[in-house]
């Protein structure tokens, strides 16, 4: 298999996460230079976004979601699911959460902490939101270990990228307090770092954040 | 099984019509009035917000996407999934790109046809995004019958409520021409009416239109 991907991309992370927890093998691709105005792109990825898999025969797959757990569905060992059915709604119910409560909440506020005329109440009523966000996420996650407790699951490989995303917004802002009420989903970065593949994972984004700060600072 | 449902809701209509397909059984509630807001609804819906499940011990689900999922899990026969991983991730991107193309660009046009003084480069914008949504729906679509062919699937649950509330939004916006480019989109109203359980979850929707358009007349 190969797949295109960024080493920065929240939603290429998640999958070279189940890849690495997987043990898979996968050749990974950048894609070209504006990839998501790019019309040949578009015969890869009909979405004109990354990450795309490609499989043996040729074929591809879009959409970070789509593509965990179709690995899980083609490759069932070793299992990133949960056995019984409510333990693995808890897994998907943490990875929606995540999604649709923290992750949709803490893009915005990158934008809006990005300018020199700072806009005080949008700020003040995003920061509530990603407060509101992550209180909800951290009700959710085990009290120790991984996100559903003993095994790495599917959770995980959605957490890590948004770990990662919220400190680099917290260092990015200035904002240290944000994980304050939340004390598990702050512990959770050890458990990252516990383990090899969400570890790769985490300073494979790092490094890419680094690249991308150097890139930033040589052109202004 | 107990389902917090209201008719209007596409969400709730999504594990309406998974249930419907299924053949199981489940007493419908209505949420208290402004349950959103409300403290002792968030003791049954940790994010506020319906469906939310009540299994027969008690426990609850939120989530449509989760819940379905679970329905399946829980569930297995009459199986609404594709038995390939390959079909299964096509059913999977079905419902992502439904959601993340179509149904997010869709709702903000609500508001924007919902005003007296009309934006009307925000409504061109929002109409184009709209354009190349349904486009990428309609390029994955089987060419004919069920979204996925020949047997209904979850991704015809997801685009049960998304075809009723665009051709609501056509009928509100006076925009016919919307679906004109989108061929198999078009037709699928059609397979929903054909179709015992996605009819069904059809039918409830507009009711619950009617009823709220009524309240609205009756209100202003």
């Amino acid at each position: 298999m190969k797949l295109y991907s960024l080493p920065l991309s929240p939603f290429a992370a998640r999958v070279r996460g189940a890849l690495y927890a997987k043990g898979l093998a996968a050749e990974m691709l950048a894609p070209p230079e504006s990839f998501g105005t790019s019309s040949s792109f578009r015969k890869v990825s009909p979405t004109g976004r990354i990450p795309v898999l490609v499989r043996d025969d040729g074929t591809t797959l879009v959409e970070s979601g789509v593509i965990v757990e179709y690995l899980e569905d083609a490759f069932p060992e070793p299992s990133l699911r949960p056995k019984s059915a409510e333990a693995l709604a808890q897994v998907r119910l943490i990875t929606q959460v995540a999604d649709a409560y923290v992750m949709n909440a803490l893009m915005p506020l990158f934008a809006l902490f990005d300018t020199k005329e700072k806009d005080t109440s949008a700020i003040e009523a995003g920061l509530a939101r990603l407060d509101d966000g992550l209180g909800k996420l951290d009700a959710l996650l085990a009290p120790k270990g991984y996100a559903n407790g003993e095994r790495l699951t599917t959770a995980d490989v959605w957490l890590t990228p948004i770990r990662f995303s919220l400190d680099g917004f917290m260092a990015f802002a200035g904002r240290k307090e944000v994980l304050a009420k939340h004390p598990r989903f702050a512990a959770y970065r050890d458990v990252i770092e516990g383990d090899p593949a969400l570890g790769r994972v985490w300073r494979e984004m790092n490094d890419g954040l680094k690249a991308f700060m150097e890139s930033r600072a040589s052109a202004s």
